[in-house]
């Protein structure tokens, strides 16, 4: 069976980690890899990854990538916002070449109407193209979106949806930790804030937006409140940072999905060093009521990957167009050649 | 907006309660009513309902109701096995309508080779008179097969899937309990397994296979464990039935999907009165490993009726043929007008 090729857009942390996943996977072939950073651009991925080479150089001709390798779909995982990733997709998709992303805000662009423009600009693209886009990741895209949604299905009554993810900071990635301004004093944090050197996590608005749609609720708005410093009443640390008791630990966020006043929709989402329990959970008062928690939570990055990577067949096999979660098959897991999950 | 409109074919408990469910949401009639049982022929739905007349008037001519009210989607609520409704489906489908089954064995036919045959012909004339047919409930349907597959959506590696559903037979209906055989002597039970009154679950098969099919998982085959008895070391009661120590509770079975001499899929399925916890539970060990748990698990009744009624708008956009859940986007609860989901 011929392999599934791959351009790999974006070199960055998740970047190098989806490709060294990609590249243990059966009926996968990394054809190409684009970046700017010019500390990369010229190596060999292989080498950058700490691999042999695997003779793929990073470049930054994009254009160039995509139409000497005609690649089946590229794994693209740049930045967070559509301002800074829209023109990337116009790219891929003049190609005529189907994009799983995990820019964050793609995952449900409908959340803002700036997004939306978006969205609809790239659909029609897509669907002149004949090439498929989707926004994923674990988050947004599954734990705080997808899941719950499809939990709902077993509802015949749904009040309210309340979904939690509390993430232990000290079992992430060092760069993590600093990006939530564990150890910081609660001023220096604050300022930090200001800055918007620390940004909190980024796809609130879209997964509240993904689950109203999908139900059919019309929200009154969205409310994200600021990000807020977890302050512990003891020491606590990581391998890489410590934490005095009174200092920061890491961040806390909520948003909600208001109607009539009322929060229908609440995401309360936690990242600290220290938190007691790692957890994602989806509790939905309806009818059956529902409380789920998976415990320890999903791993960030592991989770990323894994949704980026399996959802490569379901993308190449849609319609053209760009496409949500929320509008795809179920997701799933990917152990064999990968050409046997196409049509 | 118009109504979707619905045919009730089956008006047995489950078809009463998913006809009574129905009738609360916004956005669906029930234009006809189907039944073969000579007490409730030629009643009012709505009467034999408990509710007021609806001038649905419940027919055992499942041709002349379709030809009369030409519905949107027929909602299926008859029985276990294809060889039982295999007819009823080529009846329903050749007038060009849509159905939504809680047929077990159509959840996911693959998992037999008489099956199989079975979904080739309906897939067939389905595509042929543009109607679209699905299997589904909540197990089989959910728990024990969508569900699964789609938390390993998260997982970059899967070695092995471990599904529990343990339920309390007390909070269940009273026919339930007695097809479970609790507060029968352990002799008593077992010579009404042998005379086929007590089946265990029907789904655990089509389950397996589903989730094997979803990961691209080659079975050498499907093992189904006998249906046990549960006795307990105490006193156990429901409203209804008294379970002395000794006595059976209800049944236990578990099911395995096997490779190399291994299960790498297992089915574990507990049903009886006293049982401790309630809970669905799934365990995936992968990476990252997934430990996932509902508690208290979903209500049976409720979760099929729920899946069947919101998986409507999800059959009548999909293209035509026979599908299962895995095929489908994900479900999601219809808490508003039920056209407004439709494409």
């Amino acid at each position: 069976m011929e392999n599934v090729k791959v351009v790999s857009y974006g070199i960055g942390v998740i970047g190098r980690r989806l490709a060294n996943h990609l590249l243990t996977k059966e009926g996968v072939e990394i054809v190409g890899a684009v970046d700017i950073n010019p500390a990369i651009v010229g190596r060999d991925l292989g080498e950058v990854l700490g691999r042999d080479k695997l003779g793929v150089v990073i470049s930054n001709d994009a254009d160039r990538v995509l139409s000497e390798t005609k690649p089946d779909v590229v794994v693209h995982t740049t930045m967070s916002y559509l301002r800074q990733t829209y023109d990337q997709f116009v790219q891929i998709l003049r190609h005529s070449v189907n994009c799983v992303s995990t820019c964050e805000e793609l995952s449900y662009p409908y959340a803002t109407e700036e997004g939306a423009a978006y969205a609809e600009k790239l659909d029609k693209l897509a669907r002149e193209k004949g090439a498929t886009l989707l926004g994923t990741g674990i988050n947004p895209g599954f734990l705080m979106d997808t899941l719950p949604i499809t939990l709902t299905g077993v509802c015949t009554k749904v009040n309210r949806i309340y979904v939690t993810r509390q993430m232990d900071a000290a079992t992430r990635r060092i760069p993590f930790q600093k990006k939530i301004g564990a150890g910081l004093t609660v001023a220096e944090f604050r300022r930090k804030i200001e800055d918007h050197e620390i940004t909190g996590h980024v796809g609130l608005e879209q997964s509240i937006k993904m689950i109203a749609d999908a139900l059919g609720w019309r929200l009154d708005g969205i409310r994200v409140d600021p990000v807020n410093p977890v302050v512990l009443d003891h020491d606590a640390t990581s391998d890489a940072i410590k934490v005095p008791k009174g200092y920061n630990a890491g961040t806390k966020q909520k948003a909600y999905g208001i109607r009539g006043g009322e929060a229908i929709i609440t995401l309360d989402f936690r990242a600290y060093i220290g938190a007691p329990e790692e957890f994602d959970s989806v509790v939905v008062d309806g009818v059956p009521p529902i409380n789920e928690r998976t415990s320890p939570c999903v791993h960030g990055d592991h989770g990323t990957i894994a949704m980026t990577a399996n959802m490569i067949p379901r993308v190449i096999n849609a319609e053209p167009g760009f496409k949500t979660m929320k509008d795809l098959p179920v997701p799933h897991a990917t152990p064999v050649h990968m050409r046997k999950y196409l049509k």
